[in-house]
Parts: C-alpha cells; sequence; structure tokens
C-alpha cells in the first residue's frame, strides 16, 4: 500500500467560506494512481497548527501532500514554517522570479514587495512551475536515516521522531493552479519515483447518460460478480453516471485480462447508455460527432437561459458545429427573435409541446443548421402552477426531417436544473447522431 | 476561544467520489457562533484510524464533532468503537427503533437486522432523534478528572491522557439528515451549554471586483493594522476576492467599533471596487440593481457563448431585467443575428473594437434593452495570431446615450477565460449601474 497524507492550509476553508475541493480532485487522482489516502486534514493559517500537522503528517504517510499557503499575502507563512521546521536553506529561484515579473508586465501591474516572496524556494527542493499564477510549488526530499528516524535536526522537529514520508509535495491553493500543476509534474512523477510501491492497476470509466445508479447497479453486478480482483464503483452526478472499473493484482496480463472482459460485459449491458470513455464530457462527444459527419446544431433556450450553448461552446473546436444560438427568455423573444406564433404561446403557455417544437422548427430555419435543440421550462423557485409545477420541462430536437419532444419533471435547484435539462438535450442529438451514423 | 475539531469519517470522502461539503456547512454554522474550528480531519472506515482519529480528536478541542459512520451497512462501524475506547455502556433506544420502524412501514420494506444496530445508543448520551432517516445522533459527556486527565478508563485509551474535550457530538453523513438535526438539536444546545466560553466575535465579508489580492491587501494593510482583534483575511478566486475582517474579543461594544471602523476604513479605500457583502454574487448584485432601477439588459456573446446569460439568468427573479440574449459564434451570426455590418467584420475583423461596439449597439437595439454587453474574443487554444493572441477579448456596454469598450488580455484555460470575461462584463455594467443611481 503506498500512503498519501493530505494536509490542506487555509483559514478560509475552515470558515466555511469555501468548499474545499481539493480532498476531492487529489482523492480521485490519487486513487486512479494506485496511492491510498488514508488521512485528509485540514488546518488554519496558524504558526502552531502548520507546525504540529507537518510533525503529524509526515510520520505515518510514505507521502506527505500540502494545498495552500504559498501566495503572497500576510496569513501565507507555510512556505517559511517548512524551511524552519525542516532546518532548510532557502534561495531565489530565477524563474520563478521571471514568470512573477511576466505576469505582473502582461497584466501591467507593478511588482509589490509582497509578491518576490513567493520565487523563494528550499534549495534541495524540485521546484512546479505555474502556468496558472504567480506561486510555484515545490516537493522536498526528507533525508533520515536508514531505520526512518531524524537523526540531529535542530529546529522544531525532535530528534528521534519516526519519519515515514519520503517526500513533501506543496501545491499553491487557488485549483486552477494546482490542477494543472498536479497532473503535469507530479502525477508523472510519483508514477516514476514510486514505481516500486504503487500496487499494479489498471481503472477504466465508462460514462453513462440516461440510467440511475441502482439501475445500472443492477444490471451489472450479477453479471461482473467473480470476476477475480475486480472492484466496480459508482459515481454519479445528476443524469450522467460514471461506472469505475478497478483492478488490482499482482500480474500484469490477468489485471488486462480482467479489466477487459468487464469492460466488454459492461459494453454488451449498457449498450448506447455508455456515451464515453475516461473524463470525456457528453459535450465533448456530441461535438466531435457533429464535426465527423460535418454538421452543425444551433440551441433556442428559454429556462437554461444559455447553459447549454456554454456547455456545447466549452469545447475546443465547437465553433465548426455551432455559430447561432438564442437565449429566448420571454415570451416576447420567442415570438420576435425565433417567430414562435403568438396564439401558441397564448393557447398553450410557453411551457408546452406546441411552443418548445416551434422553437426548435424556427430555430432551425433561422441558424440554417442541420439540428436544433430548444428548451422551454420552469426553472423555479417561483412561476409554477398546479397544471405545470416548478420542475417542468420541454426538450425538442428539430433535424430536416422532424422534430422529437421529451417532457420531463426535474425537481432541482437551479444549477443541477439547468445541468440535467441540457444534458437531456445533449443527449437526446447524440443518439440521433449515432442512429444517423449507423 | 472555544475550540472545535471536526471529524468526518468515511471511505468515499478519501477516494474523492463525493466532495465533503460538511466542513464547509458546520464552517460557517460554527464561526457564526463564535467558535474556531481548529481542525478537519477525514479517515477512513477502518478500525486503528478512527480510534487514533478520536484519541486526538478529544485532546486539544473543547468540542468534537463527528459526521458518518452511523448507518446500518457493514462499513459503519463507528458507534461499536466509541463505546469500546470510552467504555460505554449501550442501550436500545426506544424512539430511535420507533423511527426505524415507521420508516421501513411507509416505504413498506423489510426491517433488516442491521438496521435495528441504529437504534443503539450510549446509556449517557443525548440522543439526536433523526427526521430525515434511520440513524439517530447522540451527543457523549466526557468525564474526567478536575485537571482534565483521564482517571481510570480503561479501554483503548491510556490512562492519565490529558482531556480537552468534555462533548462528542456524533451527526449522521447524509447531509440532508445532517443538517436540519444540527440547527434544530445541536446549534441550540451549543450556544446554552458553552454560552460563557463562546467568545464574542464579528465577521464581515466584503466581495471585491476588479482588482488583485496583493493590490488590495498593500493598501489595506497599513490602514487596518493596529485594529485590536482584528484578523484580515482574503480569498482570491479569478477576478474576485473576499476580503475578510474578523474581530474577536470579550467586550461587545468594542468588537462592534473595531469592526465597524476596518469596514469603513475598506470601504474608503477600495470604495466602488466593493461590490458586494456576505455571500453575494456579482450576477446577484447587478440584476437586484437592475430590478430596482426598474431596467432591462441584453446580451452579445461569441466567445463566452452564453456562458454571460447563463450567469444572469442563475439569479432567481432575473426574468424582470433580462428578456434575450444572442449567441453569435460566427462572422454570419453577428451579421445575420445583430446586423453587424459585414465591412466591419472584414476590415476590422471580429475580435475588434468596432465590431464589439456594433454587436452592442445593435443588441441594444434589437432587444429594445437599458443596457446590453456585448463580447467578442479568442477563447483559445487556437485561433490566435501575431496580432491578436489567445486572450485578446473586447467587451462593450451600451446604453441609449453611449458605448464604452474595454480591451483585455486574459491569459485562462477556457473556463476562467469565460468566468473572468463575464465578470469584467457584469462589473462594467455594476459601476454604470451605480453612477446612474447616483
Amino acid at each position: 500500500m503506498f500512503r498519501v497524507e493530505l494536509l490542506n492550509i487555509g483559514t478560509e476553508l475552515l470558515l466555511g467560506n469555501v468548499v474545499n475541493t481539493h480532498a476531492s480532485y487529489l482523492g480521485h487522482k490519487l486513487t486512479e494512481l494506485g496511492a491510498t489516502i488514508t488521512r485528509q486534514v485540514c488546518i488554519n493559517d496558524t504558526r502552531e497548527d502548520i507546525l504540529e500537522a507537518f510533525r503529524q503528517g509526515i510520520q505515518k504517510a510514505d507521502l506527505l501532500i500540502t494545498t495552500g499557503g504559498l501566495g503572497p499575502t500576510s496569513d501565507d507563512i507555510t512556505r517559511d514554517l517548512v524551511a524552519e521546521l525542516f532546518q532548510l536553506k532557502m534561495k531565489l529561484d530565477d524563474r520563478a522570479m521571471a514568470n512573477i515579473k511576466a505576469r505582473a508586465r502582461r497584466r501591467g501591474t507593478a511588482i509589490l514587495e509582497s509578491m518576490k516572496c513567493q520565487a523563494n524556494v528550499p534549495e534541495i527542493a524540485t521546484v512546479l512551475y505555474n502556468e496558472n499564477g504567480t506561486a510555484p510549488g515545490f516537493m522536498i526530499p526528507l533525508s533520515k536515516t536508514v531505520d526512518g528516524r531524524v537523526e540531529a535536526v535542530s529546529g522544531s522537529l525532535t530528534p528521534g521522531t519516526k519519519i515515514q514520508c519520503s517526500w513533501i509535495v506543496m501545491l499553491p491553493g487557488p485549483p486552477r493552479e494546482l490542477r494543472p500543476m498536479f497532473e503535469k509534474q507530479v502525477y508523472p512523477w510519483i508514477q516514476t519515483e514510486f514505481k516500486t510501491q504503487l500496487p499494479l492497476i489498471e481503472c477504466r470509466v465508462l460514462k453513462v447518460a440516461g440510467k440511475g445508479e441502482s439501475t445500472i447497479a443492477e444490471k451489472l453486478e450479477p453479471l461482473l460478480k467473480g470476476l477475480p480482483g475486480l472492484e466496480i464503483g459508482y459515481c454519479a452526478r445528476p443524469n450522467e453516471v460514471d461506472v469505475r472499473l478497478y483492478v488490482c493484482g499482482t500480474d500484469k496480463s490477468d489485471i488486462q485480462k480482467t479489466v477487459d472482459l468487464a469492460e466488454a460485459k459492461t459494453r454488451e449491458a449498457l449498450g448506447s447508455d455508455i456515451f464515453g470513455f475516461g473524463r470525456d464530457t457528453l459535450e465533448e462527444v456530441v461535438v466531435k460527432m457533429l464535426q465527423k459527419q460535418k454538421q452543425t446544431v444551433t440551441t433556442a433556450e428559454s429556462c437554461t437561459g444559455g447553459f447549454l450553448s456554454h456547455r456545447i461552446t466549452m469545447v475546443s473546436g465547437s465553433s465548426d458545429v455551432f455559430r447561432k444560438g438564442f437565449v429566448v427568455y420571454s415570451n416576447d423573444a420567442k415570438a420576435t427573435m425565433l417567430g414562435v406564433p403568438g396564439h401558441l404561446l397564448v393557447e398553450y403557455g410557453a411551457v408546452s409541446e406546441p411552443v418548445v417544437k416551434s422553437m426548435a422548427e424556427n430555430a432551425l430555419r433561422k441558424a440554417e443548421a442541420d439540428f436544433a435543440l430548444a428548451i422551454t421550462g420552469i426553472a423555479g423557485p417561483t412561476g409554477g402552477s398546479d397544471e405545470k409545477p416548478v420542475g417542468t420541462v420541454y426538450i425538442a430536437l428539430a433535424t430536416r426531417t422532424g422534430v422529437e419532444v421529451q417532457h420531463h419533471k426535474y425537481n432541482f435547484e437551479r444549477e443541477t436544473f439547468k445541468f440535467v435539462t441540457s444534458q437531456t438535450a445533449l443527449n437526446m442529438l447524440r443518439l440521433k447522431l449515432k442512429d444517423s451514423s449507423l
């Protein structure tokens, strides 16, 4: 077992102002590598707490990963405390300093004295350069004697302390700085540095849309029962489930065989409900299919307010397949921007099958696209009625040959409501594209 | 200082399948009460880890709050381990058992043997009945001698151990069970039980847009230095910084005076860069200002692809102020949907000041809105040139009397690029609305 302890430093995390997403992000990545997170600890930016957490963190785990505390402000004292605790000589890193200067120049801001301290790194550390911010991370090797006891360091570490840990990896706090740094620099390093300690594993994630977790589990479990070393995991998000096939063992070819068989059985059982693999998103899959078939899609959104077009345009290269989107958040907008007939709006209401059909057909024509997705519904919390309660939503997919409509009731708060609704719309398009490519 | 340690028990949290929202929820609530969370620890459902975490947890904090491990499945062993560690006699609680039976009856499911163990509670505990699930929580008083040392317990707790903690509060893991239980039963109990220990605190969060963390700190720190008991904290997100003013003390009117003074000085120093308070979002603030002034906004988005209209429509009630949005992801869309003159697109290119101006002016006219925000830029990773590198973006705000344009270079991956760009657009509108309301 390769044991990792995770230490999150930052008072804002304990005050509850910010949700700690580092734990789940790193947990996911490290599990993928075959590591086990044995403990995650979060502490305040105070001297005694930081020192105590480092003292504890190095005792039981093979690797200590810390997040936060490396920035330029007065509460970022971790760098100095680690130097003190492990008696590390610090030096100014030229490349880190050049990065700080370059970023300030690009922003047209002055280089403040407080920013410079971020280029101070331990001499013995491997520096992790930051592509998305000023504070570099670093990896510190811990020197110890053969039996794992610290021999004679002064500082705040008691001589004779047992150290299990051989490296400390320190990452900056902002997720958009931490994540690429971890993926590009730390992840491959762990694979190499701890090669002999990491168990052999193979993990495949199949992504499923349109089926619930229990339904999937009920189908799969009897089929996959008894495959040696196989663990099946599920991660359910609204209208999307990851099926994780995880095999741990000692023989590479056995593991391979098991996971291949498990994947084949899963694909057979779930068929076209599987939309992707690994980290695929539904929007990526749909954009790729459209690119391949040289076709385009347009959107006409009421209650999702642009979230569907946002998801499509999150995919690099989406401009090949998406050119126009209509956000029609009022009756007037549906009439004037798309040409939905007024009598339909009056007779059936904006949230109805005839209106969503008309939205899709008109958007298709106006945008001269091959497919049009239209959405109209009641996101809530207000605006519902007995006949059309909050959560009611109509979704239409128009093609040159016809329109299909789905009608759902999604009882979620607004953000999830938008996600689930756009997910259903994208999945309708995916299934249509799959059929038309056969 | 009233110190709380938070212990989250559950392997799924460390595997990264689930985001730990308990920490931020309880952090927020406890801070409100004046308590300080000194540490949050998350561990796996294994015997040794659970025992060790309890042993550590009671040593330094006044109150230990645990989540998870109380359910009916085989990995929920916490209840038994706590009984073992503190030598607690257990008993079957009739009301908890009645609740388990009533819930099973309502669902039409059988009462499994494994479910009954949930009604087993320590004899000395105060039981926290569960309105939304089967597992009750409980609160265990810790007996100790006057100097806080455990006298002569056997079990796994070493005699002579120093205990700071006087109560352990154990809550079930599912958020929808934990939250009402905490709010109705534990929150008021803490207020009474620890009345004399709870310090007086006041915490205010001011939200800032358009300035970086270092710039803000450099301005504020000299001004706020020396205010008694004041702690300043920062939490930086792209194009948004929270400034946290936190005062802890013994005299209510002193604290009030200090925090009022700190807030006044901060407001003076940062002026209109402060857009909100507490948990406000920029889109909420903008929608509220528009509602108050009975005005409307429309959007014309190229590179943000609907993300700006999505943010606006995340605010409940936004339909009062937002009716139409144009997602114009191609030159043709800009021309046909908005009427941007073809010669501007040819002469200056889609990412240019004349085009963004025309987009805003035409959107304003077409949507008959009071304000129009238009965005055109190169999100990347491809599509840049020497003259207009990736990250180049033009943002325009049109009103009935004119258009203002900002030009930026935002070097972020796509998601952050969209956030930062929409943040700047919303902030332009906020500042304009602020001026027009004077």
